[in-house]
């Protein structure tokens, strides 16, 4: 029997070992579109995907807030210089994964490598993924939460800006942190929480609960 | 002898009881520019303030993020319907101004409520402010991290997505919590810890430093 040919563009190594599309985490609810931009109101750093002709990868992203409510609208900022930007622009996809505590190794290494000088960054940092919905950017496993973007194209804001605007058109959350459409951090364990980055490998933990009262907003 | 003409625009009540420009508060340092987007990198909730013609305001923003580094360029949603937009779009300049949790009720206050139908919202909810150095937008006293900016005016940005960019042409910051480029929550009290929203009133406060070794970035 022939081979078949590789599904794969095996000169670059940023696919993943594992086949993909796999399995979505045990830990994994749908969040509804109006309630997406609550994954990020709280300014979590978030891992970068995306993928194109089964070439995939990842980077970190400090830089990325809501831009509307329904339909959710994200924006992020991409420096020319990365590989995932060449995906994004080839698929007109990403996706934005909200690491938890428990990867921020990964996410300072997937951060500070790039696939251009080093293909095999993600099997080197461990990074696993799974098949999103509706995009072709695959989702990171070990995430507490998942926003599949389409882009909306905006070649001003793209070159002059590096901002990519996308329509959030899938979200996902692990429930034992994200119900109800908001975060609840303290009623899961500490490894759960989600980071926000500083500088040189350090990040601060999302912390206490402050609560206003009086407040009908 | 005759009274001088009033300084402030008379019909509005959101000028501030207290004269201004005020004097700094006591724990205020310099930062330098290329640090600036440094005081936003992880994510916090901010206060919006913008003033023209003697009259000011602020409101709270979860919607903002650094753009760029040196020149250091921040992006901001400002809805079309806020008070605090006129005066952006009038003097060309706001400030945005990093609350501690200290300001979590003010903060939740000038978010809700809007100068448009409440012209004594500041007073209301015990805002004071000090001039800034570069723009005519007032900063907030209370704060721990402040960035003066002038709009990069980006007419389709801001009708279509209202995202207001701005350049940093001044920082500052609370020593005791910024110092040496980064944050340092952890030496300094809580309650001088950084605000991210949630939804109703409730924010988590910055959390627990985590560290990833061996990173050179």
């Amino acid at each position: 029997m022939r081979s078949l040919p590789p599904p794969y563009h095996l000169a670059m190594e940023t696919h993943l070992p594992t086949p993909w599309p796999a399995g979505h985490p045990d830990h994994f609810a749908t969040v509804p579109l109006a309630h997406a931009y609550r994954l990020l109101n709280h300014g979590p750093t978030v891992l970068v995907s995306a993928g194109h002709d089964g070439v995939v990868n990842v980077m970190a992203a400090a830089w990325s807030m809501p831009l509307d409510f329904n339909p959710p609208k994200v924006a992020v900022v991409i420096d020319k210089s990365t590989f995932t930007r060449h995906l994004i622009e080839a698929s007109g996809s990403f996706a934005l994964n909200v690491p938890s505590r428990a990867l921020a190794e990964l996410t300072v290494g997937v951060g500070t490598e790039s696939a251009m000088t080093n293909p095999a960054k993600l099997r080197l940092h461990g990074v696993r993924t799974f098949a999103a919905s509706q995009v072709s950017a695959p989702l990171v496993q070990g995430c507490v939460g998942w926003l599949e973007c389409r882009v909306l194209p905006e070649p001003h804001n793209q070159q002059t800006h590096d901002l990519f605007i996308g329509e959030v058109v899938a979200a996902w959350a692990d429930p034992r942190v994200f119900h109800g459409g908001r975060w609840h951090f303290e009623q899961a364990p500490d490894h759960l929480r989600t980071l926000h980055y500083v500088a040189g490998g350090q990040f601060y933990a999302t912390g206490q609960s402050v609560r206003v009262e009086n407040d009908h907003s």
